[in-house]
């Protein structure tokens, strides 16, 4: 029966995200794999209470079917928030999806045709990668520095392929290199999306978990034309198992959306919606982010030490000023697989170059999370990794 | 900008699923539009009780990622129900799903290609049918009669189309027509399915809503090639805004569909699924189905009643003996949308078949929901309607 699949799921298989949960069951891994939440920073007992009340205020209305656009008092909650970053945006600009993943593929499924190429950074979110290769897209590379996607790279793409239908772009503490784009090459990004005429897709699950530095405006803040489809999500910030993401987008695209979105699903969870749009405006969601911020920034600052202390000086690695990730590059001769085989032995667990490079050609770096694991654990898995980089380098130097 | 997308959602725009949800929030009008469940008929005070313990129960679990399969004790209730109507399921061919439509996307992403046929009862389900246009099929009607797809019909267009991929069928109480399929004609429908090789998809809302006539095992039940792709969900029997579907397959198609899964929501709502377990378990389903059967049975009656009473007699229809729908054919010279018109100036809405018919012949027949309208609004507009078509029929009959 495997001859009937078809042409666009011939090759795809669960990916890296299918292996991160099922680690994530395994508690006798010190895990680093996932961008999960730290179990103690889930707002538990603030959804207990919203809970306790909820059927007896909405009545039936939970249970019911609801709108394909999303439910009102929640995108209203949400355009307060990003209004507050000089954001001018309106409810019917804002569509509910089931998670930042389903607005991932409403978008590919609503632009992508066979052929058109994405441009993206290089390296990049695995699972975005895959969406956009089931409808069809050629995905090509763009490279990054510190500062985040060269802009001279992209143009120079952007001519090499006018075939191009996209950018997609994650500008705040990159999944998975943790960089964040300067203020600058959004303008200038935004500007080469208006000379190419080409769609910006802007990923941004972290923007709110920001621990030191100025905040950036998103590039859909630059964009006077239109062309700039925001993706957000409260995975990372209040709940991913509530899977409560959004779009931000001109009007002009929203209908397609909304027939998309219905023909995907109908409407996104309804009690769920509702008890968000409770937690964000009864219960402080800004004190809430603030109290995850403080306990990621200390995880980051942990892991960072850590690793200043126990990793070969041959390994280099991002100092992220946000988000969920640091990333390490490895010297050539060591590949990151590898690495993660010997590391697995001993029962520590992350993702490497080769689940975040479409084009294959990274193979040297890898990707820890320091939001999931507690101090104790993240101290000692760095030290397990810290003592197979030493003698693997060790090995390499013997032998050479 | 409107250039910028892609072929296959060129021509889709929001469809009579919205329009129902529009409709459906507007108290003043006599809504026999959607599939839409008795308000009265929902859980609420079951949920509520379940969401007060259930965060005390289940700690952050509630909120966290959960694996794409979906929550494991809502799959073997799942297989549990099933398993009484002599199936033999397994959780691990079981899939959790937002909503039925999302299986039934999932399945035109992993087998639908551009021109291959779905051959589907005429008239049928209008966002499947949407679904698999999306994905680029070639949608091909089979005739109808009172006890379904006629089988002769079937063969004829399968000889006709050697690129058909897959039968799409609603064999229990089908919508729109709530029309039954006999057993002879399902064993057929298998035994032509083995031998032209093509897929079936079965789509089964319906199937524990009978209120006469003797239960019949779903196509899946005749399947020993591991062909049928069977589709269900809670929507109809328990509650739409939790978003709760399955597939039941083969295993060998488990993880194409998990990998499409994850790439379009990741997984489904965590509290959703684990409260429905709960309420599966431990509340009483059957007694649950019991009470909305008897209800639904009710309007039913009184539906058919008032049409005996107050539509013309040029106007032939169904006698369903379960589901949500009765289906009304007029006389050739009255088209249903022309009436629809008419009786949307009275504030009774219902849908036509031109919503249902992807070949645009079916011109002359209505759909009527009874579930949703408590009994006097069914009775007011029932009569509404027969005051229409008796007018109607007047003015034909004068000018003629």
């Amino acid at each position: 029966m495997m001859n009937k699949f078809s042409k666009r799921a011939r090759e795809i298989e669960p990916s890296a995200s299918s292996e991160i949960l099922r680690y994530a069951s395994k508690p006798e891994f010190i895990n680093f794999g996932g961008g999960v939440p730290a179990t103690e920073a889930l707002p538990v007992d603030e959804f207990s209470s919203i809970f306790k009340d909820l059927f007896d205020d909405k009545g039936p209305a939970t249970l019911q079917y609801n709108t394909t656009e999303g439910y009102l008092p929640l995108k209203e909650e949400i355009c307060k928030r990003m209004n507050t970053t000089g954001m001018e945006t309106s409810p019917n600009q804002v569509l509910i999806t089931t998670g930042a993943m389903q607005a991932l593929d409403l978008t590919g499924k609503l632009f992508i045709n066979e052929g058109d190429t994405i441009l993206c950074e290089g390296p990049t979110f695995f699972s975005a990668i895959d969406i956009f290769d089931v409808y069809g897209a050629n995905i090509v590379e763009v490279e990054m520095d510190s500062n985040g996607m060269i802009i001279e790279e992209l143009e120079k793409q952007l001519k090499k392929h006018p075939e191009t239908k996209a950018i997609y772009a994650l500008p705040d503490f990159q999944n998975p290199s943790g960089r964040t784009m300067t203020l600058e090459r959004r303008k200038r990004l935004i500007e080469l999306a208006n000379i190419f005429d080409v769609l910006v897709i802007e990923d941004d699950p972290y923007g709110s978990l920001r621990y030191e530095g100025e905040e950036l405006p998103p590039l859909k803040y630059f964009d006077t034309e239109g062309r700039v489809i925001y993706i957000s999500t409260f995975s990372k910030i209040v709940a991913p198992g509530l899977r409560l993401g959004w779009l931000y987008v001109d009007e002009a695209f929203m209908s397609k959306f909304i027939a998309l979105k219905e023909l995907a699903d109908m409407h996104t969870n309804v009690i769920s919606q509702m008890a968000m749009a409770e937690f964000l405006e009864n219960y402080g969601i800004e004190a809430h982010i603030q109290k995850v911020k403080s306990l990621y920034k200390e995880r980051l600052t942990i892991m960072l030490e850590q690793i200043e202390k126990f990793f070969p000086k041959e390994i280099s690695y991002t100092k992220p000023e946000g988000g969920l990730f640091i990333w390490l590059d490895l010297p050539d001769y060591l590949d990151s697989n590898k690495l993660l085989d010997e590391c697995l032995k001993t029962n520590v667990y992350f993702l490497t170059s080769y689940q975040f490079s479409p084009s294959g050609t990274l193979r040297n770096s890898f990707r820890l999370n320091f939001s999931n694991m507690p101090e104790e654990r993240i101290i000692e898995g760095i030290k397990r990794i810290g003592e197979v980089l030493h003698r693997k380098i060790k090995e390499y130097n013997k032998s050479n």
